[in-house]
C-alpha cells in the first residue's frame, strides 16, 4: 500500500459514508494538512464511549498530520432552544459555557493531542452575522429542500410541529464550515444532511466543498439500541476503571468486533488476526480483555487498567464465567423490574422466593459484583450479566 | 347613530375584513387615540390610485382623531432580495432610501395630515434584533402554519421554490407591530396572513392584539384586473390633471361606484343619494364628473380640477360623448395592436385603410384627445374610449 492508500484506509475505518471520496483523495494528494471540523453540543458534556467514535476519528486525522477543529456550538447554546416553553432548555450563561468548554478540554485530551487541536466557538461569528446576515443565509435554501431532511420529512408528514428556527440551524452549521474553511466535516449519520448543507454553502462562497464523513451511531451495551445515557446502556468516560472494565467484559462477542472497529486504535490488521485466531478456536474472552484493557487505559492509565483486570479475574476465580453466556430478555413492569422477578423470569431461579433467598445468601452477582439488596429494581433498557451461585449465568436485557 | 357607530361606519367603508370587529369596538370604546400602522414597500414609490385605497383609510382614522404610522419597510430593503441572483433587486443604498422616503412624504401628504402622521423605518429595530433575535423570532412559528398562507401553499403544491427567508418576512412584519405597539394594522387583502401573524406575536408578548383591517385591491380602468403599472390600467397620482380627469371620465358606470366607495371622501349618504338620482333617470355622467373633480382636486388643487373639466367639455362639444358607450374587446397581436386594426376590429371603421384615412384627417380621438399617428400601437391590457368622427364611439379593451 502507498502512503496515500494507508491514509485512506485509516480514514475509511468504521466510516458510514464519505461524500465524496474523490474529493477527499484530491485534497489528500496535495499533501497539505486538511482542516477537519467536528461540532459538539455546548450543553453539559458528560461524554460516553458513543461520543468518542467521532473523537477517535479526529484522532485518526491528527495521526495523519491534519489540523482538527473541535467546534463548540455555543452560539445557539447562548440562545437556548427558543421553542422550549418549559425550563428544560434554558439558555446557557457565559460562565456555564466556559465551564463546559473546560470539561470538554479535560475529557477530549484523553484522546486528542492537545497541541494539535483547535477549540472553536461559533458565537464568535454567529452574533456578528446580524439579523440581516441571517436573512441572507436563509435565502440560500428552499423550504422544499429542507423538508427533504429525513426527520423533518417524517415530522411534517406526521403533522408534528417544526419551528421555523429549526430550519436555520442546519444553515448556521453550514455557515460554520464556510467561516472555518473546513476541508472535512465529521458527524454522526444523523448529521449527513447538515454536513451536505455545508458543502453547498461553501460552493456558493467559491470555496472547495468540504468532504462530509459520517460515522455510525455506536450501539450500547445491549448491542441493539444506540448508546445513550437515558437508555442506561452506556459507558461514561468518567466511570471508574473497574466499572468500565466490567461493562466492557459483559458485551456480546459480536458487539466486541464493532467496538474494536469504532473504539480501538489497534491497527486493523491486528484486529483481523484476532478474528482469525478465534475462528480457529481461541477463546474470544482474551480478545475482549485486550479491548477492555485498551479502553480503560485510555481514560485511566495503564496501571489502573491492569488493576481492573486483576480484580476482575479475582472476582471470577471462584465461579469462572463461561465463555458463552446465554442471552435472555425479560419484560419490565413499567420502568423496571424487581431483581428477584428478573432472576425468576430469566430462568436463573425457579421462584422469586428462591431469588430472594439467593440474594440474602450473597450468591447473586451482577457483572461480577455481589448484590444483596433484594428490594433492588433493575431499570428497563439495561443489559447485565447475572450470576446465581457458581454455575448459573445469563446476559439479561430488561425491555 | 351614536358617535361610536359613526366611527365604525367610516372605518368599515370599503373594508374587506376587520379581524376582529369586537376587538376594534373595545379599543374604540376606550376613547383613546389608536395607533394605526400601515407598511409600505421601500422601493421607488410611484403611487397610483390603487395605492391610495390604504392611504385613504389611514386618513379616515386621522379624521377620527387616531395616530397613524406610515411604516417604510427599509430593513429588508437594505438587504435587497437575497434570493434574486440577477441585478433586478439590488439592495437599496441609504441615499436611495432617504430619497424614496422623501418622495413618499411629498405624495402621501396630499392625502394624510402632515402633523398627524408618523413616518417610521423598521431598520431602526430590525438590525438591533441581531442573529440571535432572528432565531428567537423564527422559533415562534411553525413551518406547517406558514405553509397555510395561500401563496406559499400554492407554490409549495406546484413545486415552485420558496426560500426560507421568505418565511422570515411575515415574522418581521409581525415584529414591527410588536415594536410599534400597533392597535390596528391596515393592508391589502393579500396581506391578511401577515397581519394575523402580528396579532399572534403581540399576544405572545402580552400585548393586546392589533385589529387586522384589510382593504380590497382596487380594480384598474378596465374594471376587471387590479390597477397596476405593468397592466397599464392605472392612474398615477403624479399624472397631469387633464389626463387624470379624462381617464376617470372613461371608466364604466359600475366601476364609478367602486371608485366612489374606495377613492372618494364624499360622505356615504351623499353617494347613496347620487345612486338614487341616477336610478330615477339622472345622467350618470354628472356623478362621474363629481368623482373626477374630487380626485383631481386632491392631487392638483381646485383650480386645476376646474380647468381639466372645462377642457374636457370643450373637447367634447363638437361630438358630444353619448352617455352609453358600447364596450368592445379586441385581441392584441402579441403585445399590442396597430391603431388602424383596432378601429377595424372593434367595428368603428370597415377597413384598416378607412382607419388610416380617418387618422390622417384628424377624425380619431382616444379619450377625447385627437390622434393622428397612424403607426401608433395600442398596448394589450389597456382600455380607452375611441371615437371616429362625431358619432362613432366605443370603449375598447385590448386583450
Amino acid at each position: 500500500m502507498t502512503d496515500l492508500e494507508k491514509s485512506l484506509a485509516l480514514i475509511r475505518r468504521g466510516a458510514d459514508e464519505i461524500i465524496r471520496e474523490d474529493d477527499l483523495l484530491q485534497k489528500l494528494e496535495r499533501g497539505k494538512p486538511l482542516r477537519v471540523k467536528t461540532g459538539f453540543d455546548p450543553t453539559a458534556p458528560d461524554l460516553h464511549l458513543g461520543h468518542t467514535v467521532l473523537i477517535n476519528k479526529m484522532r485518526h486525522f491528527q495521526d495523519l498530520g491534519h489540523h482538527v477543529m473541535f467546534l463548540i456550538g455555543d452560539f445557539t447554546g447562548l440562545i437556548g432552544d427558543p421553542s422550549a416553553r418549559d425550563a428544560t432548555r434554558k439558555p446557557l450563561t457565559n460562565e456555564q459555557l466556559a465551564e463546559n468548554a473546560e470539561t470538554y478540554r479535560q475529557q477530549v485530551y484523553k484522546i486528542l493531542r492537545r497541541d494539535k487541536t483547535e477549540i472553536c466557538f461559533n458565537s464568535k461569528w454567529g452574533n456578528a452575522l446580524g439579523s440581516a446576515g441571517m436573512i441572507k443565509l436563509a435565502a440560500r435554501y428552499t423550504v422544499a429542500r429542507m423538508l427533504e431532511r429525513d426527520d423533518f420529512k417524517k415530522r411534517y408528514a406526521a403533522k408534528q410541529p417544526i419551528s421555523i428556527h429549526e430550519f436555520l440551524y442546519p444553515l448556521m452549521q453550514g455557515y460554520d464550515s464556510v467561516v472555518m474553511k473546513a476541508d472535512v466535516e465529521l458527524g454522526g449519520t444523523d448529521q449527513k444532511f447538515n454536513l451536505l448543507v455545508g458543502r453547498e454553502l461553501q460552493k456558493e462562497e467559491g470555496q472547495e466543498p468540504q468532504v462530509a464523513l459520517t460515522m455510525p451511531i455506536l450501539e450500547g451495551l445491549d448491542g441493539k439500541k444506540k448508546m445513550s445515557k437515558s437508555l442506561k446502556n452506556y459507558i461514561g468516560i468518567d466511570e471508574p476503571a473497574g466499572e468500565m472494565f466490567g461493562k466492557l467484559m459483559s458485551i456480546s462477542d459480536e458487539l466486541m468486533w464493532r467496538y474494536f472497529e469504532l473504539l480501538s486504535f489497534r491497527p486493523w490488521d491486528d484486529v483481523q488476526r484476532l478474528q482469525k485466531e478465534i475462528q480457529g478456536g481461541a477463546n474470544p474472552k482474551q480478545a475482549k480483555v485486550q479491548l477492555a484493557l485498551e479502553i480503560v487505559e485510555r481514560f485511566h492509565g495503564k496501571a489502573a487498567a491492569g488493576k481492573a483486570n486483576d480484580e476482575f479475574i479475582a472476582r471470577f476465580r471462584q465461579g469462572a464465567m463461561p465463555s458463552e453466556i446465554e442471552e435472555k430478555q425479560v419484560a419490565a413492569y413499567g420502568k423496571g423490574i424487581p431483581i428477584a422477578n428478573l432472576l425468576k423470569n430469566s430462568g436463573l431461579v425457579t421462584s422469586t422466593s428462591e431469588g430472594i433467598r439467593m440474594l440474602k445468601q450473597g450468591a447473586v452477582r451482577i457483572d461480577s459484583e455481589r448484590v444483596e439488596d433484594n428490594a433492588m429494581t433493575i431499570a428497563a433498557g439495561t443489559t447485565h450479566v447475572y450470576q446465581v451461585g457458581k454455575r448459573r449465568f445469563a446476559r439479561v436485557t430488561v425491555k
